[in-house]
C-alpha cells in the first residue's frame, strides 16, 4: 500500500491517503500534548507504542465481535484504518470518578460511580471540547437520537470487552474516550485510538496511573507507564 | 399570618417560617448578584419589583392551569408560598441562543434554536452550578428519569405559557430558569421566582435588553428596566 498525500495532521497522529480511497495510512507521532494543547513536549518512542497498544485492542476488539476501523499494523509506529468520516463527539465512557467528572460533580477521584456512564463531549478546539447533553447534540445536528442511541450501545459494548482485558493484566480502567466515523455507507464504526493517550489505567497493586495522566500531573515517565501497558498486554515483541 | 424564625437566606431572598408549617413567607431583597456572587450591588427597589413580577407571573400560570407554590402577595416585597424540598436543580429552557449556551458552543447570541432546549445545572454555588446530563443527574441521585422526564415537560408547558404573555407586551423571552420542590405528599411544583433576574427579556422594537443582564453587563439601571416589565405587564399600581 502507497503512503500518498498527507491528508490531516492532529497532536497524536498523521493520516496519509494510500491507493485505496476507503483506506488510511495512519502515522503516530511522538508528540504528548494535555490541556486543549497548552502542555506540550516531544517524547521519544510514544508513537511506536500507542501504535502497538492501539493495534492489539482493536484486534482483540475484533476477537469478541467489535469491529473498528483498524485494517492492520504496518510498521512501529504505522497502520492502515477504514477511512471514516469522523462524528465531532469524543464518546467518553466512566467507571470510576477522575479527572473532570470529578471536578465538575465534586465526586473524590477514585470512586466507583454506581452506573457506567456515557458522556458526550464537542470535539471542537476552539470552543474547549465542551460537554454536550442530547439536546445540544440535536441542536448542533452532530447526531440524530438513533445515532446518540447508537453510539451510547456501542460505548458500553466496548466498555464490557476492555474492562476485562485491562482487569486480566492487573489494571483497572478508570474511563476512557472514544471516536467513532461513518463509513461511505453510513455505517457507524469505531475509529482512532484507544490507547494510555485516551484511557485512565489504574494498577490494581499499587494504584499507580498507568496512563497519560502521568504526562498531564507530571508523575514520571510516559514511556515507561506506556512500556508496562504494552509489555503486560503481551505486545513487546511485536 | 406571623413572619417566624428566618430559615435561609439566599442572595435575592429570605425565608421565613411562619404559623402554618407548610406556609414560608418569603421576602425579596434589593441585592443584585452575578457571576456566582462576584459581582454584587444593593439596588434599591428591586426586590419590589421582583416580588411583584413574580406575582403577576406565577398567577397568570395559575390562571392557565400551571401551579406553582405562590400562594398570595403580602406586601410590596414580600409573598406566601408553599413550602418545598427545592431538588437542587436548575431547569433552563431556551428558544434563542444566549449567555452560557452562545460561549459553549459558539453560536451568536440572538440566534433563535431550531427547537427549545431544556438543560439541566447543579444548584451547586461551591461547583459554580455546572451543567448536567441526564446520566450525572441520576448518578447525583438528584432525580429519577421519570422526574427528570417531568421536569422537562413542566417546563415546555411553562414556556408555552410564558412565551405569549411576553409577546404581548412586545418582549421576547429568550430564555429563563426554573427551581422545582416536592411537596409533603411529594408532588413535583414549580417554586422560587420567575422574575427579570432568571429570564432574558429582550425588547422586541430596540432589541434592547429588558432584565439581568443589564447589571451583569454594565448596560444601565436595573431598576429602569425592570420597571419597564412590571409596567407593561400591568403591574405598576399593585
Ligand atoms: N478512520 C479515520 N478516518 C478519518 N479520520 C480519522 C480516523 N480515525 C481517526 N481520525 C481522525 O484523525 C485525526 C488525527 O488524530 P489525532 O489524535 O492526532 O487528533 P487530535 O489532535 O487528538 O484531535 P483533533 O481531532 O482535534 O485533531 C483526529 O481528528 C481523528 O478524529
Ligand atoms: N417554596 C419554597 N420552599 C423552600 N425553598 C424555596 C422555595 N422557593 C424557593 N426556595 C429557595 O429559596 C432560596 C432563596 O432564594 P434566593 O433566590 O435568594 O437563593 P439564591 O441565592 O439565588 O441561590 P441559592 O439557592 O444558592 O441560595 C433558594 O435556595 C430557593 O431554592
Ligand atoms: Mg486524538
Ligand atoms: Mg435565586
Amino acid at each position: 500500500m502507497e503512503k500518498g498525500r498527507l491528508l490531516y495532521e492532529g497532536k497524536a497522529k498523521q493520516l496519509f491517503e494510500t491507493d485505496d480511497e476507503n483506506i488510511l495510512f495512519v502515522s503516530y507521532k511522538d508528540s504528548a500534548t494535555a490541556f486543549n494543547g497548552e502542555k506540550k513536549e516531544d517524547i521519544d518512542g510514544k508513537g511506536i507504542l500507542n501504535n502497538k497498544i492501539t493495534t492489539i485492542l482493536f484486534e482483540q476488539l475484533k476477537s469478541k465481535g467489535i469491529e473498528s476501523h483498524f485494517v492492520e499494523q504496518i510498521s512501529d509506529n504505522e497502520q492502515l484504518v477504514r477511512k471514516v468520516d469522523i462524528i465531532p463527539l469524543e464518546v467518553v465512557v466512566r467507571n470510576i470518578a477522575a479527572g473532570s467528572l470529578s471536578k465538575r460533580l465534586g465526586i473524590k477521584e477514585g470512586t466507583p460511580l454506581k452506573h457506567t456512564i456515557v458522556e458526550f463531549y464537542y470535539k471542537d478546539d476552539e470552543l474547549g471540547d465542551p460537554l454536550l447533553t442530547n439536546a445540544h447534540i440535536e441542536l448542533l445536528a452532530l447526531a440524530t437520537p438513533e445515532e446518540i442511541e447508537t453510539l451510547q450501545t456501542k460505548a458500553l459494548e466496548i466498555n464490557q470487552v476492555l474492562q476485562p482485558i485491562f482487569k486480566e493484566i492487573g489494571v483497572t480502567l478508570i474511563d476512557f474516550k472514544l471516536e467513532f466515523g461513518k463509513t461511505a455507507n453510513g455505517e457507524i464504526l469505531l475509529a482512532d485510538e484507544i490507547s494510555p493517550d485516551t484511557c485512565r489505567l489504574w494498577d490494581d497493586k499499587t494504584n499507580n496511573k498507568l496512563d497519560k495522566d502521568v504526562f498531564r500531573r507530571n508523575l514520571g515517565s510516559l514511556t515507561e507507564v506506556y512500556e508496562i501497558i504494552l509489555s503486560r498486554l503481551g505486545g513487546l515483541s511485536k
